[in-house]
């Protein structure tokens, strides 16, 4: 069985979209995983198929009826299918590493997105929904936040990538940013990479990437070097590396 | 002048993706934003256009060079072009609403995406390129996460959403998650929107949204509670809301 992803959104046009190429896009041709994409709309209410109404309490904006995602989560989720389902929402908990590892181990995602104002929390709740929010700023809706869900999921199913790689992850859960990169040119425009990477002195090189990614981190992140400071003592840290783009 | 943006990728054909529908798709078509999009390639070297190469040091994967990265940015940026170059990276900081207000205030932005191991880190230091991460978790490339970025920044440029929205991110700046959305029905499968809600009494209604926002965001987001409480004392709390998906 591959690893299935199914997508409910007002915009199916937008999938594959950049998972239609590349890496993603050929391991969908070879039948790593799937794409379904259902329309909300064929579940709205009435000659319109609304699927919104106005927010109880006031306020700007609409918001997307329980009764309509009720309709279209039952008429998806077949009996036994037991994927998480993930409505993606800057109100969720922030998507991680670790996230995207767990879902890679599963069967596959149901992803829901909203526009407007949002979901109606009850069918949330009914639902037993997964709140997950990519990062802290607004998108105009989940669309673009599920792709990187599903692009960040889709390179770690088995076969994706090459095994090399798969060990290279594993060490993102060390909470560093990855150290620099530097290739070819040795010298460039009068810039030359850091000599030590040139040494052949492979526990000296280690050192230099250790050392440059806790810099990295504590100038860039202090939120993750704060949380990894207080886990692990100076003495005794693990191997760093890992975290590519 | 429209606000501009200029993508340098190997994926040409990932752009617009998502953003050429719905509300960035038509706030490109009025002219309110552009989009360019570049393909690295054209700037490889030799028969076979490469445009990595192996790191040194040592390690799996391939690293883009800082020649041909400096080539592309050469020829694509125009003198005098202010625009921010920023580099999609999980070694970056992380991008937030207040990016995409700054963003949108500007020209447009340069972004560059990396594919393989990243980029090499002399060209850019040396273009003064903006690392920026869209969260905690490995892509198969920048692009997903350049859609992001731009899908954040459309959305706020001036006519491309109805005033009374420019409002409500405003409040996203009070660093708590948005209370949660109700719509009818009132009564759904014996769920009842919280009566406050249906009371009228507005100042009841916006006490009611803060404390939810307040519950939610500590227990969801302990991080930006505990940002949240250190800035505010709970005897004067600024309004909340204006974070949706």
């Amino acid at each position: 069985m591959n690893w299935r992803a199914t997508v409910l959104t007002l915009f199916p046009e937008m999938f594959p979209g950049p998972l239609g190429l590349s890496l993603a896009g050929r391991a969908r041709e070879r039948g790593d995983w799937s794409l379904q994409t259902h329309n909300l709309r064929e579940y709205g209410l009435g000659r319109h198929r609304a699927v919104d109404d106005t927010p109880f309490g006031g306020g700007a904006g609409l918001v997307m009826r329980p009764d309509v995602v009720d309709a279209a989560l039952s008429g998806v989720l077949g009996a036994g299918d037991v994927r998480p389902v993930i409505y993606l929402t800057p109100r969720g908990r922030r998507l991680t590493q670790a996230d995207a590892r767990r879902y890679a181990a599963g069967d596959g995602v149901v992803l829901l997105c909203g526009r407007y104002e949002g979901i109606d929390e009850r069918v949330l709740e009914a639902h037993g929904v997964e709140q997950v929010s990519i990062g802290d700023y607004v998108l105009s809706g989940g669309e673009p936040a599920a792709l990187v869900l599903l692009d960040s999921v889709v390179r770690l199913l088995p076969g994706v990538m090459g095994s090399e790689r798969s060990g290279l992850e594993e060490s993102f859960s060390d909470g560093l940013l990855e150290y620099p990169h530097f290739t070819k040119p040795a010298d460039w425009q009068g810039r030359a990479v850091p000599e030590i990477l040139l040494s052949g002195n492979h526990a000296a090189i280690a050192a230099w990437r250790r050392a440059s990614a806790e810099t990295d981190t504590r100038a860039r992140r202090p939120d993750l070097w704060a949380a990894y400071a207080s886990r692990t003592s100076n003495n005794a840290l693990p191997g760093t590396a890992g975290h590519r783009n």
